[in-house]
């Protein structure tokens, strides 16, 4: 049945899991738990040699994990430190970006990079419930927070709901802002769907991240109610989501 | 402004956005779309790199991608397939994983690889509302679906509300059941928090995947309610899981 006590603060040699994998949990939990804070300089690469019996190897590997999952960040000729904490976005957070990133004392602010009008193709025709070949609008943003960007993200929406607004202005308002005030669109409920993956080089560049850097890609559906229709798509919307600067929550009501 | 036609079909080559990546979102869609079906052969690196017009070193950058995500998958010497579709588990299915996994026609099964009791890390103690060096159980499983493993999870309870616990044979019964049928425990709704990752090599080593594949790390409380008292926290839970093989869904209500 394996060893009957685990241990979090020394690494375990009669355990068969790997050192590197125990010292990550190790340091995990000095950073979760708040012992060493945000901005806090780590030991050296010796020091942790030396307090956990590991080689240097082992620590390198560890610290390369820590990095990746956005845990430390290293300052060329200054060291390791603890990374100021991650961004906590609840799922309910799509009724905007903005309101969201204020609420954290941040400053929002969206790039629009792309704006226009193009053919639905299969995938996105099937989550807008149009017809393949339709009009949709699409725009893609560059979602950042105090200057740092988080999200690179692509909205489609049926152009015959919101006729002209490709030619609006959509980097000073928000769009659910234009879509309520411009065209008397209200969202009613969203489906999210979502899985980790890769940066590939293009979205890495986009987020200031490496490629191959840890992100979430989410995609969302959002519906809005139409009057003894039940609801309809408005907006579906693919993000690629920086893994080391965003954390997501959900509450998950009770079952009925 | 940018262009105002997004093209799925072909590659694009008056936009600053690299061919890999087009080509990329050009697959993504004939496989999303079911253009492509599961199983289906894909064509060879010459014949993508003659359709598009991008060289080998594109094609096989882009061919990387689609591995990494878990929509294509290689056999040595056979060529590169489009993957079985995903198993695409609600949030709530934190209610079982032996319910959620039956539900989709697969075997659910789950191996006890630790069980046992240990004092309460810092972290640990928070997230169960106990005093840090209580006692808690701790429970490591690899989870299955159809003998393919799809998350790694450790479970921590507070020992005091489950005394006799790690004594008890987790194989065979679900944990929730064990938790109501033997302590008449039972659970009101949890709160859980993702974001993505990649594996490390122990980690990868347990879900059958490359070190460095993309991962959910998810960690969730779960409550019990407690008559007059509102609701306690029963269990805290960290899970790797594959990003290859899962995407998660929630359903957002409506905003109130």
């Amino acid at each position: 049945m394996g060893p009957r006590v685990e241990r979090l603060t020394a690494i375990d040699t009669s355990i068969p899991v790997p050192k590197y994998h125990q010292l990550k949990q190790i340091l995990r939990e000095k950073i979760d738990s708040g012992e060493w804070m945000p901005g806090e300089l780590l030991p050296s690469e010796n020091e942790l040699c030396a307090q956990y019996k590991v080689s240097r190897t082992t620590v390198r590997q560890t610290m390369a994990a820590l990095v990746a999952e956005g845990l430390v960040t290293r300052e060329q000729g200054r060291g390791t430190f603890v990374a100021r904490p991650k961004l906590v976005q609840g799922l309910m957070g799509f009724y905007s970006f903005t309101e969201e990133i204020s609420k954290m004392g941040l400053r929002p602010r969206s790039d629009v990079l792309k704006l226009g009008t193009c053919p639905a193709t299969k995938t996105v025709a099937k989550r807008l419930a149009v017809a393949e070949g339709d009009e949709v609008v699409f725009l893609t943003r560059l979602r950042l927070a105090s200057e740092e960007p988080i999200m690179f993200e692509t909205s489609y929406l049926p152009h015959a709901l919101c006729p002209g607004l490709a030619e609006k202005d959509l980097s000073s308002r928000p769009l659910y802002t234009v879509l309520r005030e411009d065209y008397g669109l209200e969202l009613s409920r969203a489906r999210e769907e979502f899985q980790p993956a890769l940066a590939d080089d293009y979205e890495a560049r986009w987020l200031g991240i490496d490629a191959g850097s840890p992100v979430l890609l989410l995609e969302r559906v959002a519906f809005m109610a139409v009057e003894g229709e039940g609801d309809r798509p408005l907006e579906f919307c693919r993000s690629v989501v920086r893994g080391d600067r965003c954390r997501f929550y959900v509450e998950l009501p009770r079952r009925t």
